[in-house]
């Protein structure tokens, strides 16, 4: 017979109804409908919360802010709503999921579990960065990953794109209406852009696009003032003066940690149904880390309220059939 | 972009880039979207920015009001954070739609016509009758669609609530703190409302559920005085002396002035794709009046952001094709 299986570690774990993975916009807010909804619910966060948005100096466009908010004290007040109605909150980094019947089992870097009937992936994404000098530094002083974001602050500025695919044609273009002038630098000589985009940034007169060249580096006192910039073929260096660097070559969603557990798209995104549940049955997905969600702090919390919701409707109909 | 072009016929009427029906959180939120995208936006709303949010005392779960906010005074910092960044607003009640080439003409109530090549359409939902004797006579003399608007009239009072939902029970459980007494009338034997909800009315003391029953009457001279329940299972009626019944099951959709121009689901919300648009070109739609919306202001504003940023790009594809 057996003794009570000190060997048997998951009856040593801790069960929550809900267990979210990352604490940004999405992830706070899934937790705030999550608690209010009655579910008792774990979030797990690698950093701090506030995912992307700790990056962002000032968030002029999220509703209810007419004067602004900066990224951290937007995150801090989500945080402290999801406290207050109760969620726990761990500072762990999710290493992987495991199925177990309808659990979900979690496990963190420092080796603990975790598990729930329901699991929802907010972990985001990261820009791809370029890996230059200044890059770091200058990130929210001049060095953006978001014109949406961030183009109102450059009005009659000069600025530099770095990419050539449809995003950063998209984004120079839109860049256009507020810049004086902008200078997209692309290492090949040909953009990736869908035709039409390229087109209209060619023929754009505030445009200008800097062939087979790469940023080296980015420099400034304080905040961006120019650019090193490397012609690739004959190896020349060159400065331009500039105030602000949108880099858009990528976001690369946080999607390391599910292996092959649930779909993903082709850019690596986890792919939902219209629920924002993913491939696997009780395990949803929101926010930057979904496949076709818009990269706003606002439309991430919107779908963190309704993946809430729904694995409140998907628990009520686990225990409507236990 | 282009402006009132005068070959047709010449117009006096005014020209914007997007216009906006409605103020409430998605339309708002649209507006502080579009205005950042750099569109010259007018909003049109027919009675105070905020729409069903006005009517909402205390709202806990937009995310970054920790301690809650009235929605009166979301409302106000939404619609202040639009006026900062330059949107027009009126306060004129949409009448019609018409299409002229690309452009989207819009008359309202007082004869005025403005122009755009965007709409968009967040005219929200009015809450649903019951449909029975008395109601519409009793309207303002005792029934009411809200809680917030009403409550101190019924100070020590009797009163009943007819709704199972979210709104149902959150505005009971408002009413509390002015009634004598609560009687919730539910079809079901079971609420639809969310968990803590429903845990916060069966444990408060004013509050009581009738269960299975449906309100077929509502009588007085002059005011309400009492109303008739139909118990569903048995057939059988009885009366309760009341002197206030508060409404509250379900949202129809304002979308009378569309005429049969876009395309509406079996419930008459409008349809739209994954970016907002309607079955028109041009023309997208967000918020309670769109279907399959989440009725919740986060999920709103959400979807407003969205459809601000297609309109832009709708725009761009104008542009590059003209």
């Amino acid at each position: 017979m057996r003794t009570t299986g000190g060997d048997e570690k998951p009856m040593m774990m801790k069960s929550y109804n809900v267990i979210i993975i990352g604490a940004g916009p999405a992830g706070l807010t899934a937790a705030i409908y999550a608690q209010r909804g009655g579910l008792n619910t774990l979030v797990l966060e690698k950093l701090a919360p506030g995912g992307q948005t700790l990056i962002t100096e000032r968030i002029e466009n999220y509703p209810g802010f007419p004067e602004g908010v900066s990224g951290p004290q937007l995150s801090n007040l989500m945080q402290k709503q999801a406290k207050n109605l109760g969620m726990k909150y761990e500072q762990q980094e999710a290493k992987e999921i495991r199925l177990s019947g309808d659990k979900k089992i979690v496990t963190t870097d420092s080796g603990k579990e975790y598990n729930a009937l329901g699991v929802i992936i907010a972990t985001g994404g990261e820009p791809k960065r370029l890996g230059v000098e200044g890059e770091r530094e200058f990130t929210g002083r001049g060095v953006s990953y978001c014109a949406t974001c961030d183009a109102p602050f450059f009005k009659d500025e000069e600025i530099l794109v770095v990419g050539g695919g449809d995003t950063a044609v998209e984004e120079a273009l839109y860049l256009t209406k507020f810049a004086k002038k902008i200078h997209v630098v692309h290492r090949k000589g040909m953009l990736r852009a869908q035709k039409i985009l390229q087109e209209r940034l060619l023929s754009n007169p505030k445009a200008e696009i800097i062939w087979k060249s790469k940023v080296t580096k980015i420099y400034g006192e304080g905040k961006v003032e120019g650019i090193l910039l490397k012609e690739l073929e004959r190896g020349k260096l060159r400065s331009l003066a500039c105030s602000g660097v949108f880099i858009f070559i990528g976001l690369k969603p946080n999607t390391g940690f599910l292996g092959d557990l649930v779909e993903l798209d082709k850019n690596g995104f986890v792919k939902t149904n219209p629920d924002m549940q993913t491939s696997v049955q009780g395990i949803f997905a929101c926010g930057d880390v979904r496949g076709g969600s818009f990269k706003q702090i606002i439309a991430a919390c919107g779908e963190g309220a309704l993946a809430a919701h729904a694995i409140g409707r998907h628990l009520m109909r686990l225990q409507g059939t236990e």
